[in-house]
């Protein structure tokens, strides 16, 4: 082989034969060694996990799977290497094999993802793994592992290195943006795809096409970056980025849902064989949660979640940087069991303000994560003035949504609690200083 | 409460409370009453059965629920209820009280699909229930009937006997044909939403407002009609269906997985407590089959299905009424059991031809069920001329659509079999005779 | 040049430069020798002419141009070329130099229209020359000409030969049926793209992308074709084309007005310098025949149409086959010339009937043209059975839409008349007998 | 007439009857006195006044009407209306006389705008009027103020008055505010329809009907606000409308083209018989200047807009305040007529440095104008907390959109040049020296 163009997978690119429809209106051409991979059983266990998770609580449609979105990622890679064979430096760059690596990386770049994945891994308990390493094991073994060398001709370990690994030269660099970055084949199909099933025009039309056209390399030639006729697309991509969160991802009733699944899972977490739970499907997961959990706090959680009536915690009370930069800075990016401990000594606090039993996991606190996940940092070239610049220097609104309104506006400090003691909390006048007050005693 | 306008669920259709949202980009309102149905067991139940059942093992991201479905109907029934609170002899005849029905009515009317119920159902098993029959343990008694009584003050019985009782008054009979007839609300939502699902723009775009406007009473004054300005959208929504079952329902690779599911049922129903096998999710229904079947036949084919490797049977041949007569009316619209003992003469017909041991359950006959499935009669109101006619009799092609297109093109009579037999079947010379003398030996 | 693909048009297919972007979100890539023909006066003259004439007095967006449909045509060309450049017998048959007169082709085949084209061939007088015909002095001589000769190197009698000569050998031939034929770059164009701007949704949607995946030759290798896998999708554009006739090009309102401005073109044309007049923009051309008409039975009509106070003649009655086969058949598919004295007679016996002055040109009969217009004669190719059949033979919802729903239903048979009169003649009783006493007289 | 709902307009807005149809599937309910303002010569005008402009320069499927839009912001009134009369405050303040005089006010709010009227209000020559006080030409004699009086019941000023005088009363006040502000009927209307002609995504998709759910009184009660659930979705069309500055309404050659107008028409005004050339159509209004305008420079410039072949002056060079805050600050929102005398000097400047004539008006200087656009002054409001806060205040991406990015950043100072000159002029090594040199000239 010696071209890019040539690769089979590019080649069924604009064909008729062996095509997989997707919403919205989307041809994914499999050949016969992608169709394979697909067909493996640690492939097709994506068929039962959730792109979205608890947020179908919320978006009652928005129950799409990681296959659906692993195939979308799949022919987002297709265009991106289809747009970049054209270029100079990428073409000397990326052989063929390499362009394979990365096709299998796209396609296969979900496969670690355990239901709940993000959620739980915000938790930073020191047994779990991260999605990334725990992939492996697919990948190293099995089916997937022998169609790979088989089909493929590829080594497992090197698709784990360029999903998971350190890159070491200028072509995994390369490739490793397109997978990960401010701008990847991951983002660009779920945006559109989290807003479609969730019913939503917000991650959608960011003039996906244009921002394919203007795909190129960065001034180092290590990693992607966009040209000046891109620019204001990539501005709309990080804006719909922005409306998702705040709409969807962390909408409040998803972030009571989240505070309950987390609050149950780490009173759980000891009792249960996580390699075990980590392979099950969505379903079979929640029944071995729910079985472990009994009748105690967890089981109430996990009942109101998952059982036959749904009972979401309610919000008492939010803070954002904006209105109360006190509170919000008390609590955010703090670790998780700390938040715990606060939200329970919260809950004897309110149990003395207001003469009633306050269980503690009838309160939960739900604030941003320790680590931010908000990255912006792309080149955009100039080729007229043959020059490079970082898309937030020449943008004010990419700034100002990188440094403020997203994890200061969007991502809120929130308190919940469970229907039954909402009202009477929220009706509590002195509710800050209770906060205050539980924080400290959590020092 | 003196008109239907005042209807507290017609009054929230314009306002901004209480929405939920589902694709595409469709705000339903939910009013307490109706909220409260919602989250009872027994309609949360429909979070866990797909609205298409095996047709997302072809098209992958059709994995929609019979829940969102649900809300996309009853959402439907408030547009055409405030439609035709426009017009006088439906508003003369048809009360709040009867109204309040009809949208309960839409929002429960799949409360008794169990999974792959349309399937089971083609069967034709005695001890079988139809779904609508099924969904009156879920009607009569448990929370939606406390619901129905306690917040509507409605009598369960009454949305049953709307369901699937025989109207007997003319305002049960306008009713029943906004909920079941060739436009209804059931269709208007599930066309257009399985089309998005699947990926497809067959079933979406017959101009959904066009016809909503046109909405009218026939001339009997007992049952939907359409006035002249919707007679095209009518033929576009008639067209929309065809295609939809073209290329979707009755897809071949669909209806490959559905001969397997049915087969696989029809050996293990008499070891099933059907009762509580249709009370279940998807997924555990699934799990029980699995489970009962063990290793034999049935096995093998719901293993084909939903085991770890997807593995369904190859088309071997497809007769249409067009290409070839003899066959297709030989096989079409036959008893499920006679057509069974067919395929498994076929089996052994075929063994001896290809000297090669075939299963019986490794060939399957499908063909289109005894049951026509199509009805197009409904009136078109030409109000200039004051006259009424029947949409068939005026438009050329919706006749042609349902006297030719749907059953004697769409569903074909297809042999199916196991993918290491489907090459050698397909080489045999004289398949239509082997077909021929299977047959006469079934008699 | 070696190969197909490597025409610089199809290399800027996927490329980012040189876009020039219509709806909806289409980019359409320019070379620049395809960027020196657009700018010619003689293509710039198309920005002036509407797509869709007198359309625009019924949808009043629908005033998109010729300039941006052969854009688009333009546009469709290239992925018909990029799909067929895949097909051995294509490849093998059509050199890049008849891709070249191809392209250039698709992008003038509307060159000759001038405003109000199709109305005014459909009068068929001896003096009006086709608008393929007239086409050709813009063609031959000009910008135009010297930009093919001088920067794509080809001689424009070629491209005249390949959009209005007798095809005389296969290559010839297979283009020609790109350009011009049941599926062909032109309609594929304007059916969507007129849809969209009058703000309908009937002529999109039918698949367009699997329709362009399903390109081949037919069994001859002498024309286009299309697999079975767009079987559905060209069913699906023959629907929308029957839909858009009976809501768009045959809306009465529209054949009101081009019953108006086809009779007062008859009563002008005498005075007209037809050369010059069909070398105008829309505008220019709507003033020299307001000019020309003066205060007399013309002006009145194109007063109506164009003056300050818009004033459409009325329906007084329609006739379909299906309704009224007599009256039907007595006016339709007659000579314009015969069917105005048809009108004139009735005008004289209405005024008897009514005692009140009709004059000839205040009514008019509006009939299916002499020349049928609907054609769907293509292939479709069963790549599995190697065989070849006519869409019609094998659809009957082509079938019936070809033979009976399109001229029969849709194109009726339309009185129409002055505001003043159009009550007074609907409540005339006989009315049938009125026009078959007129034409009689006409005979 | 008791209640805003009762209006006959916001009755028909769910009716079948008298629609009429315009982009994107949009119907369009006309009243008998609607439809008779609409049949006016002096609205019916608009139909020959392209909405864009010179925009169709560059994007050349942009030529949609202001006839077109005036009926969709009509349209848009109704649902303000339709929502606001929900609204305690709002139906207690606003008399249904006062909704119809809204109504009107939003059909015909466009009735005094002239082709090209931005860019010439831009060069605030003295004599020429604001369109806002050309429209009551229109308004206040002729066919529209004979129908207001007759059919509406409404004195012509007091439409007049909510158009364009100063508001007096707190009703007036809230009415003008959903004429013109931030978030206006009209604003919702254009950004939309310009971008769907335009054939780009960036103006649609903000969620317009969210934002309709949430309208709202200010704190005041004398204006528009939007509820906090509203919030994002008026981020997103602040966004939207930055995006269409940026992409669209000020892409650079749009601009050129702007400059090249402005400058002709400065050269011809007085020569021009304003007031009747203002009451032309966008095509005679041309012809007019091209025939004033004879061989002289203000014909060459108008000659490469309009004339048979299209040559826009050349983008030699662009400024904006983040690249080059020194000549971005000499230049921008100065007095038109001092740019052109700076762009003269330039012209002369350069004659010299390039040793070869470079005519007065053969380079333009384009720079952000005097006034402000950008204004985004609107209430939050939080019900809940029972607070209204600026949209600015608590968002910074909609602060950083208005402070800065808008005019800094998409509002450049931009050099445009013959094309026979711009590429010598681009090599000029000190251009920014020497346009410092034409503007010390100019003071």
């Amino acid at each position: 082989m010696t071209t890019l163009r040539e690769l089979p997978e590019l080649v069924a690119l604009g064909g008729s034969r062996h095509l997989v429809r997707i919403p919205p209106e989307t041809d994914v051409p499999l050949t016969p060694r992608v169709r394979q991979l697909i067909d493996t059983p640690e492939f097709r266990r994506l068929r039962e996990i959730g792109q979205l998770g608890l947020v179908s609580l919320v978006y009652p449609a928005a129950n799409h799977t990681r296959f659906e979105h692993s195939l979308g990622v799949y022919r987002m890679a297709l265009l991106f290497l289809d747009r970049l064979a054209d270029n100079g430096r990428f073409a000397s760059t990326i052989e063929p094999k390499d362009a394979e690596r990365f096709l299998v990386a796209a396609l296969l770049h979900d496969l670690g993802h355990w239901p709940f994945c993000h959620p739980i891994e915000d938790i930073q308990l020191s047994k779990i793994p991260t999605h990334e390493l725990f992939a492996n094991s697919f990948l190293l073994e099995g089916e997937i592992a022998d169609t790979l060398r088989d089909e493929w001709d590829l080594q497992p370990r090197q698709v784990m290195e360029l999903l998971s690994g350190k890159p070491r030269d200028r072509g995994t660099r390369i490739l490793r943006s397109l997978l990960s970055g401010p701008i990847d084949v991951d983002k660009m199909d779920y945006l559109m795809r989290d807003s479609l099933h969730a019913g939503v025009p917000y991650g959608r039309n960011f003039d996906q096409s244009r921002l394919i056209q203007s795909l190129t390399l960065n001034e180092m030639g290590d990693g992607l970056a966009i040209t000046d006729k891109g620019k204001t697309a990539a501005e709309m991509m990080v804006f719909a980025r922005y409306v998702m969160f705040s709409e969807v991802y962390w909408h409040h009733a998803v972030r009571a849902a989240t505070a309950m699944l987390q609050r149950a899972f780490l009173m759980l977490h000891a009792s249960l064989d996580i390699d075990a739970l980590f392979r099950m499907t969505e379903r079979s997961m929640i029944e071995t949660m729910l079985k472990a959990s009994g009748d105690g706090p967890a089981g109430e959680l996990l009942d109101g979640l998952f059982g036959p009536t749904r009972r979401l915690y309610k919000r008492v009370a939010q803070y954002s940087l904006f209105q109360s930069p006190q509170i919000y800075q008390l609590l955010a990016r703090k670790p998780y069991p700390w938040l715990v401990r606060c939200a329970e000594n919260f809950a004897a606090v309110a149990s003395t303000a207001l003469s009633k039993v306050v269980a503690p996991h009838e309160v939960l606190f739900d604030a941003p994560p320790v680590e931010l996940e908000v990255e912006f940092r792309i080149e955009i070239c100039f080729p007229k003035e043959n020059c490079y610049r970082n898309l937030e220097d020449i943008s004010p609104v990419v700034k100002t949504l990188a440094r403020e309104q997203f994890d200061d506006y969007v991502k809120r400090v929130r308190i919940f609690a469970h229907p039954r003691l909402a009202k009477d909390l929220r009706s509590l006048g002195r509710l800050p200083d209770l906060i205050a007050e539980a924080a400290a005693m959590a020092n």
